[in-house]
């Protein structure tokens, strides 16, 4: 039997942990991964792209086990010395092993290598049995419309960083903004892999700002919504609360409610004028969504074993079954 | 009294030690420093000024005092990752808590500020308590003439660094070439300085690769030919010996023999075509360099307070008595 080509979308930490356990379940199945890069930034003169080396390092095994983000055995001295020069930003935890990563990033892109060939040699040291393709290799960046607390809340963008690091998303929001979306494109083979998957499946990231950020990219939407694969998603929202992160206030922000059911109504069915057939909700939750087939499963990914029997219910929905 | 002005053309280490004896000498005088910038290299996408930075950080209470260079209490970990990546020059010493100001000064001059602005800029952190200005804003770096030993011993040129801290100098050494030199121009106000200095001294650096390489920079050489004041230069031989670094091999790769004398003489007398008016030399050596006084006074920098007692005999010899 073939191996089973599958497409997943992914953000970061949630992300990473999903395609561990997919990777767990099908070792020898090809899957790409199609990464989320509105987190992406610019500081202190290194590209930085958060989501991109959560799931390398995660699945090359470098990964800091109890941030789930950045090197483990990380140090933070450069960090410390830029602040002593008054360096801003001086909220972003930028490390010392971390800071490698950038500098090659930075010198390739400034050599002219877009982010995919860039990402495609990183992943060479790390070996993450899983294909990395970040969404564009355009600008395409999540900004958050804001009340500025220090200006009498008047309403400013702000990088999506700055909302999530520095003010921990404690800050009136309006909106989100896509920059550069319009002129985006999505990398070299992206809307080819998801063309030509068994299946498609959207991992339990965040809705807005990891998922919706990866469908802002012109044409992605479309390939989710002409492929011939059954398109799954999981479900971030658990009893009412993100599995992690900041969920809900991104969700708040754009008028969608907290829950399994809403996300999966967002999502909307591919029969309507969406991307889903399929919705997995957590066990204790339940969900109707109009044209999408909902299934109940344990969604907690406890471990990578627990993760794995996720990504094998996604699959059986899928009709992949493994 | 006027607090007297000074210029001093310094390298790396020595010249860095010897500007601290000479503030703690004279801690109101006018001090500029002229640092040699022919070390500087690209790296990793980082500008790095070796010499700039030993000043600075020894001067601002910074430096590793056991090596001579780099940071105090510095960490290695973003050049372990770097090599981990087989990322190329993994030669270099970069150090995390260095790359702070790296990362700093490689933002500034991208934005197009010219590296005397850089320094400024960074200094305004350290207080160096001298005036830090690089010889030439413009690039203009020392590379090195060698036989190949990984092409059957073909003549190929190399930058600096990677003859000195890549190979220790231990190659057979044809020469030396400032790249860049002869569409350098000096810093702003470097001229200006040396003209309007009551005392110009050469710090006991390396005669080639540090002085000679800031008198590489058109128009230097000629301040220090025309300034009134007088130019007093203090030998790095002791005994036969560099006092530290290789300047030997400098020296012998361009023909000079490795004694005090010799190097006066390769100086010269401003009243000839060079640019000395005294020479200090160790108490242990002698050195006649012709239309040049010379004076056997005690030349190691053991510590600041010998190192200000070097300070003191060459500004006595330039008729600034302190």
């Amino acid at each position: 039997m073939r191996a089973p080509k599958i497409a997943v979308l992914v953000g970061g930490v949630g992300g990473a942990r999903f395609l561990q356990g997919l990777r767990q379940l099908l070792p020898e199945a090809d899957i790409s991964a199609i990464v989320n890069v509105g987190d992406d930034v610019w500081m202190h003169g290194l590209r930085i792209c958060p989501d991109l080396d959560t799931c390398m390092y995660t699945l090359g095994g470098g990964i800091d086990p109890e941030r789930g983000w950045g090197h483990a055995d990380e140090t933070w001295h450069a960090k410390e010395e830029l602040a002593k020069y008054n360096a801003q930003p001086d909220w972003f935890g930028l490390g010392d092993r971390d800071i490698a990563t950038h500098l090659i990033r930075t010198e390739m892109l400034r050599a002219g290598y877009p982010l995919s060939a860039v990402t495609e040699a990183l992943c060479k040291r790390w070996q993450p049995g899983v294909k990395l393709i970040p969404a564009t290799d355009d600008r395409c960046e999540t900004h958050v419309v804001i009340s500025d607390p220090d200006n009498a809340g008047e309403r400013r963008a702000i990088h999506f960083q700055e909302w999530w690091v520095r003010y921990r998303a404690a800050l009136p929001t309006h909106g989100f903004a896509s920059i550069g979306a319009e002129q985006a494109s999505p990398a070299p083979n992206v809307t080819d892999i998801i063309a030509a998957a068994d299946a498609v499946l959207l991992a339990p990231s965040n809705p807005v700002v990891s998922i919706g950020s990866i469908l802002s990219v012109p044409g992605i939407r479309g390939a989710l919504r002409t492929t011939s694969a059954q398109v799954i998603g999981l479900s971030p929202m658990i009893d009412g609360k993100p599995l992690r992160g900041m969920a809900d206030e991104c969700l708040s922000a754009i008028g969608v409610a907290t829950t399994a059911e809403a996300v999966g109504r967002h999502y909307g069915a591919r029969s309507a004028t969406g991307i889903l057939d399929g919705w997995l909700v957590h066990s204790t939750d339940t969900a109707e969504v109009p044209g999408v087939e909902v299934r109940s499963v344990p969604l907690l990914m406890t471990d990578p074993d627990a993760t794995a029997e996720m990504a094998r219910a996604a699959l059986e929905l899928a009709g992949v079954p493994v």
